[in-house]
Order: structure tokens, then sequence, then C-alpha cells
């Protein structure tokens, strides 16, 4: 890509230590700033470079307006062998998740299976980093969340009271990079909209509609339309079910409770979020399964190709090969970001630490 | 709708009564035959009609090609507290699915969460019927299972190997309907293309392309193209998950090995389903949950509307003011399918019981 070459490119290591050292600089405890850090460059290695060290700035205003709780007590309020129920505290999203998903692979190791909810939590960073920790233990993983704020309508409706609210789901494999979906229910991010507006460029039809239900296409205009889910009615129910089982479900924000982490840094966000874990050989003896595993995404990227198509790729398996290049050969930042990130330094005084 | 006036209207319990009659006839135990027959009469009175008494004379096909075992032994090769592999023994999916559902349900009232896989099923109807099934004991329910054929090609591929892959979620609410997703991972079933092929109906821009990835809109033409996914690769990704998940998890079919069921009705399937249920009361009050549901329902459907848009649906809340119609009134049935039902019962001697 031409924008390539104005990238800046850092090792991963010294980004994680950098983003470690400026929330502790901002107050967080030493070992949750250094767990948010490293969550955070999970995410730039998969090349979700919206949910990672992107994002330090705006944690950073959050945590000086004190919207984030830095000395939070994350802690089950009800629990039983394979489900449990945990109050963020409003500590930061990654503190909660990472909490989360440790306890749900926990209980799933004892028990084969396990489902925790959160609320009272933050925006975490990427899904997949979290759907993908129960893999290390031979257990497919799946995580829903409420999106931060409320770009889509109720289909039908021209009310913003709907976020991209995602789903993640991994699943072990072989030989072969393991399977890691990790897609918004929406047709694209708001993010997305607001990155051509700045180019200058439009946007294709299906990704937004105006309030008279017509195409828009001039992401200047996107105010006054919303985003499209995918598959129309059925993406706009897959995304309010996620909803009620990442945030209803939890006692978390929902609907027009949700509060809009851009504009608003202060107020308690309640996000919602939840992880299951399940062992593979609850089903499958282990090596068995992850055989049929790579037989099955050989069959598919190996499957005739159409006119033109270089490769099929499996559900994370390109976030998995950048992964390798990124710990490689750098995480590329673009420049507004590294601009960004050198003004936090310099206010945190650890200009040192990013150079 | 102008073709109701062409349709026959039968009282539910008449058309139950004559699917277990058939089914008995064509030799499956009284049992097997009506709880299958009430199974296929859940679909009809959602009005789910594709997946109702519809099948009946395939179901009958495959039966008399001896493609069905009429005397399985439906049983569990793995389990534990929360977890189960079920052998369905090539039964009826219905047998093998209800057989899943309720040793899931009995799980999780037992542990609070339950996830049961089969493999060596078949077609079972209607998604939503087997999700819902948890709901009468204050569970959340979670259905997926790999399609009995391929009418879909990987993201840049033109090979016909994944099927319309459904999910459904069900949620309890309190006074309002309660949250029922149901949906195939493609942008329309291939059902669809064909009614709109013998219609002599075009079909939409988005629903299918051609080998070239040019849009195929003439539906005559179906077979030199194939299903699209909802959001593209998105819908893609989901679509390989639950195939692996229902599926290969399963030790079901996936991919290649799925035998095409409308085209050879006695090789075995070995369709694969899962079917998950989840206690609420892990996670709130089951009267607080549901009032918090009504709340969020609520929310939604009240918002405002788009111009022209009459009302603003939940996820299910149409199949649910359909039962109580149909309930009611009856389930209309187009004349293709009265006449086929027809031409079975004459087959089978019971042409009283339909009338």
């Amino acid at each position: 890509m031409a924008t390539a070459i104005h990238k800046q490119v850092f090792p991963a290591k010294r980004l994680e230590a950098f983003g470690a050292a400026a929330l502790k600089a901002l107050g967080l405890p030493e070992g949750d700033a250094a767990l948010c850090a490293a969550r955070m460059i999970d995410a730039d290695l998969r090349g979700v470079d919206t949910h990672g060290i992107f994002r330090l700035n705006h944690y950073s205003q959050r945590i000086q307006a004190n919207g984030i709780n830095l000395h939070p007590k994350v802690h089950t309020v009800r629990e039983n062998a394979v489900t449990a129920l945990v109050d963020g505290d409003n500590a930061m999203g990654h503190v909660v998740m990472n909490f989360a998903a440790e306890l749900a692979i926990r209980k799933a190791a004892e028990s084969g299976l396990a489902w925790v909810g959160t609320f009272n939590g933050n925006h975490a960073g990427a899904g997949a980093v979290y759907s993908s920790m129960p893999m290390a233990h031979d257990m497919i993983g799946m995580y829903m969340t409420v999106a931060n704020a409320n770009h889509m309508a109720p289909w039908g409706g021209v009310e913003l009271i709907l976020g991209t609210n995602p789903i993640s789901v991994a699943i072990p494999a072989g030989e072969e990079p393991p399977i890691v979906l990790d897609i918004a229910t929406t047709m694209t991010s708001y993010g997305k909209v607001k990155l051509a507006a700045q180019k200058g460029e439009s946007i294709p039809v299906g990704w937004m509609i105006d309030r008279q239900g017509q195409p828009l296409t001039d992401p200047k205009r996107s105010s006054e339309g919303f985003l499209l889910p995918i598959g129309g009615y059925k993406g706009y129910g897959l995304n309010v079910v996620i909803g009620m089982l990442a945030g209803v479900l939890n006692g978390a924000a929902f609907g027009r409770n949700v509060v809009d982490f851009n504009k608003d840094v202060a107020s308690v966000n309640n996000s919602g979020h939840m992880i299951m874990a399940m062992r593979v050989d609850n089903f499958q003896p282990v090596e068995a399964f992850k055989r049929e595993m790579d037989r099955v995404i050989r069959e598919i990227r190996e499957s005739r190709r159409m006119e033109g198509v270089e490769r099929i790729w499996l559900p994370g398996e390109m976030e998995h090969e950048r992964v390798r290049e990124r710990r490689k050969h750098g995480i590329p930042l673009a420049p507004i970001v590294v601009a960004n990130l050198r003004q936090l330094a310099v206010e945190l005084d650890l200009s040192d630490r990013l150079e």
C-alpha cells in the first residue's frame, strides 16, 4: 500500500513497554498497566490497528477525567462451577476481560465448559484477543460485547440505540493457524466512515443509509444516517441478541443507556462483555480434532478460486500471518497515531521511551 | 397477500395428527412419529413453512429408501456434567435434536449451563423450535447446525462446499414475547431462489453471484452461481465457524462430505447439530432479568421509525404473533404442498385423516 511508506514502524516490545510506562505514569498499578499494554499490543500485532495502542490517548483522557477506577476490586458477585458474573468495578476493560477470560479458562479446565459475564467494565480492545486465550488450553473461546457507542438504528427505525456489537469465536487447529472469527455485526465500523471522510473518499452503497432509508455514500454526511447491519434484518437480530447476552444478562448497559465513550470520557460506562471457554476433549480427543480441523481448513483454502483471486483465507488466517510479520518486522503506525503518542509521551515525561 | 386466497387452511392439530399417522404408517414407532410431527407443526405454527409439514414428502422418500434408521438407539458417547456428545444413530433429525435439547436442559437445570453436540443425525426442521425449548425452564437456548446441502462457496472461491449453516438464539422475556433469532448465514435460502424461478421473477442483487463474481439476478441461472453470505467475508466466517462447532467438533459432516439430502435420499447424512442451554439465574434473579428484557424490548419497539414503517419488530416477534394466529385460525398451506400431502395420504391409505 502507498500509505505504508509514510508509516513509522516500532518493535512490538518497545510499544508495549511504552504503553505500560504511560499507563503506570497515569496512575495504574504496575501489574495492571503491563497487562493492559500487553492486550493492546496483542491487537496491534493482529493488525486490528483501531483497537490497539491507537486507543492509548483516549484511555489517557478517560483516566485523567477520573472515568476509570485505577484501584478496582474486580470480583465475582455470582458464581457456580461453570458460570460467573464479574463486577468490573469500573476498571480498565482489559483488566476486567483478562480476569474474566482466566476465570472462564480455570472453570472450563475443571468442568469442561464455562460462561463468564461481566458488567461495570470498559472498552477492552479487540475481541479476538480474549476469545483466543482459551486456545492455549485446547479450548474453544467465544466472546461478545456491547459496543461503547451507538451508530445503528433498529431495523425500520431511525434512532441510534444500537452499537456495532461484535462476536468473536476461536477454534484451535493443529499445524494450521487456528480459526479466529472477529466481526462487528454492522457492515463496517464508524471509524472507517470517519477515515473516508478525512480522505475525501466516498463510502460504498450498503455501509450506511440516511433517515429516509436511502443509501448514504458521502461520509461527510454520516451524522445524517446510520450504519447498516450485516444481512439486513438478520444482522439486526444478531446485533440485538449479542447486546442482550453481553449486556442485559449481566446488568450492563444496552440501548439508550450506553454511554458514548468518545463524547463522554468521565461517566461510568457500565460496559458488558461475555466470554465462554469449552474444552475440545469433551467431544473428541484433542489430536484427532486438530487433525480434522487441519483437513477442513485445507479443503476450504485449496478449493477452486474465482478468477483473479490469489488466495482463499480462513477466518483469522490473515491476522495470524500479520502477527508473525509484525513480531519480526515491527508494528507500522500511521503518522497521526505516532504524533498523538509522542504528545502523550511529552505530557507524561516519557519521550525517551518511544524513540 | 393475493396468494393467500389460494391457500387451504388446516387446523394445527389435524395436520399434526396426520403427520404422526403418516410417519407411523411409514414404520416409525408411535412415540417417535408423534414427536416428529409435533416438532414439524411447531415450525409451521411459527410460519417457517419451508421447515414444517412441507418436508413430510421428502422425509417419506428418505424413509422408503432406507435412508433413516426407524429403530435407532440415540445415545451419548461422551458425557460429563455440562457437555455431551450424542450419536443420533441415523434417526429422524427431530428425534435426535429433541433428545439433545432435553438432555441439555436437564444438565443445565442441575449445573447452570450445558452444551450438547450431535452427529449421525438428519434434517431436524426449524432451529428456533429447539433453541426455544430451554425457555420454558427460564433458560437461554442456542442452536447451530450444518445445512444438508451446499449452495455457497468460500469467500473468493467458486466451489459449493458450504451450506446455509444457521444459528438460532432464544432469550426469555416477561410480558413481552421472547427474543428468538433464527437466521441462515446466507442472504437467502436456495428454496427462495427456486421459488422465484418457478414464478418467473428475478432475484435481488446481493442474493447470488456467478462464478465471475458478477451479480446473478435470473434465478433460472442459479446453477451457474452460488448464494452470498450475510455481510460478505463476515458471514462467510460466521458460516464456517458454525459448521465447525456443529459439525467438525461432533465428528459430523462439514464441507465436501455433506450429502445433498435433496439429491440423495438414501445415503447416511451424518448431520451435525449443537444446542446450548443456560439458566438465566446464574446471572440475575429470573424476574428482574425478565423485567429488564421487557424494558429493552419496548425501548427498541417504541423507538422512532423510518417514514412509512408501521412497526419495528424484535427477533422472533413476528413468529410469536403467527403462532397465536395459526393456533386460532389454522395453518395455511400452498396448493402444491396440499397436493403432495394428499398424494402421500393416498399412498399410505390415510386420505380420511387429511380432510
